[in-house]
């Protein structure tokens, strides 16, 4: 009998649904905060993002499900045993954070952020002529369901979008033009906005440097809903400062939560969101990792085929 | 030879435009701050907004072309002879205006106001919960080009949408349901969002009322983009104050500029922006208007028919 340790705060409703795909196990729930020490050696299965330290290669355990989509901190050596399998939760975040990239899209572009300031002053000022999406060219660096959702609804309020990924392929619907990341530069000099959604990995780094900045556009504006390492603190303050950009949007920093004294958050055309675009802002995300969880839970136990498995290599999904 | 004053900022282009189509008329070409009362007793035809107190029912003025929607003004008593045919900018507004007041809807929905809030005092804090505007009820009042369009980029991104207008009539595209103004209460119970988009008449004075207000959900969020008179600060100060719904955000006050002790200025949950959603803001604005006034100027001097007559009576488009 497997012992299923789940560490996510469940109503009785995802209790229900996971005991039915884990028929036969032995479930025992925890949650963040929770001591859980004592219960890690003997999970065959682990449902939750469970802190990496407390994970010491346990060689019983045979499966990590995890909540997030990002999974670098489960791939570093010594976390996780050869032989266990690690899934992560990506489709449950589309939404969610799509539609907190598209808001922040308008708001920059329609110079709310600046009239919110205005208005904290009590001012009646104009600042002046806005942009469209309508026409704008929208450059979507990451491709996967977050931002093929993005685009999608980018191009569906008349924007020409431009989907950047690591490997070429298959143009997908509501991408009009698709481009390899070794072609990121000249897509970047063409865009009016860049979206980045890249995940936390070797390869995404300081991705973007100083001459990314430079080859945008002026009026470009820019903005990161994927993971804070994509971009220093110093190189955005400089683009921004420089006026190599013309605003910016960061749901994620370098560290979080972004430093007090951090010169980005006086910055007055960069609207800064403490890493809330995903999360369980939105209900239907956390209904959605019980369902991706469920479904591995059922496939694993039967022996078939496990979604959304990270490989140990690059970080992202198989 | 008639005679046509031009009232606004051309450029060059604009007034190739307008010659073309006023071809054997005498162009006079003044702008917003022109000394032009000497010229207005001689005018056959006006383009652009002269001030209404300017205009004594002038008898040899055929036609006031307005580069604005609104034309209340104008129908007041005093200002236009009988004779004198109105016409205005419906259309010129409807992508600024609509875009506009999509991005103030996800901006709320997501509680980037209360972000860029928290940003100003370098605070990385959690707001909790957002909304989704995929199947969200998203109730638009008054249904002209700019509700419609509105309309049909909320649909476009998942919204449930209830078009709200004087009459009924055909159900256009973008709209799922269509309701007429009297059922106005009922489908303010059910809306997630009620965006307004009324011009300024006598029907539309202070047409949303506590009694409104009550019946909109407790988490609704309300937008203003027509005219100021259709709430007045109290109203709205009350119902945000009182938690009757969740936030809102007005383009336009009453009166305008909002005066600085205002209290509206200060309520977290009221977004503020200075009647800048349509105005030349985008550039597309001021050549649609352009294009307006030139087709009316070649249809009523070959004796054709007008676009966007004002009704004397409603203040609308016939």
């Amino acid at each position: 009998m497997k012992t299923v340790l789940v560490y996510l705060p469940l109503e009785a409703r995802h209790r229900e649904k996971l005991e039915a795909a884990g028929q036969g196990c032995r479930f025992v729930y925890t949650q963040p905060g929770d001591e859980i020490d004592p219960l890690l050696p003997q999970a065959e299965i682990i449902i939750g993002n469970v802190p990496p330290a407390k994970l010491r290669a346990f060689p019983q355990l045979e499966l990590l499900q995890l909540n997030s989509s990002g999974a670098a901190e489960y791939t570093a050596p010594g976390v996780l045993a050869a032989g266990t399998r690690l899934t992560n939760a990506t489709g449950a975040y589309g939404r969610t954070v799509s539609e907190h990239a598209l808001a922040v899209t308008l708001m920059l572009q329609k110079n709310l952020h600046l009239y919110r300031d205005s208005q904290r002053q009590s001012l009646w000022t104009d600042f002046g002529k806005v942009k469209s999406i309508s026409g704008s060219v929208v450059a979507v660096v990451g491709l996967g369901d977050i931002g093929l959702r993005y685009a999608r609804m980018a191009k569906a309020l008349g924007a020409v979008t431009i989907g950047v990924k690591r490997r070429g392929g298959e143009r997908p619907e509501g991408v009009d033009e698709l481009r390899r990341t070794d072609e990121l530069m000249d897509v970047l000099r063409r865009a009016d906005v860049v979206a980045s959604f890249l995940p936390g990995t070797r390869d995404t780094d300081h991705l973007y440097t100083k001459e990314h900045f430079r080859a945008m556009k002026n009026t470009a504006i820019f903005l990161n809903c994927g993971r804070g390492n994509a971009v220093s603190s110093e190189t955005l303050a400089w683009a921004l400062e420089q006026g190599e950009i013309a605003a910016a949007s960061i749901d994620v920093t370098e560290p979080e939560p972004l430093p007090a004294d951090s010169p980005l958050w006086k910055l007055d055309n960069l609207l800064i969101t403490p890493h809330v675009s995903g999360g369980y802002h939105l209900q239907e995300t956390f209904e959605t990792i019980i369902d991706i969880a469920a479904r591995n839970l059922r496939a694993y136990l039967s022996g078939g085929e496990l979604i959304n498995q990270v490989d140990f290599e690059t970080g992202y999904r198989k």
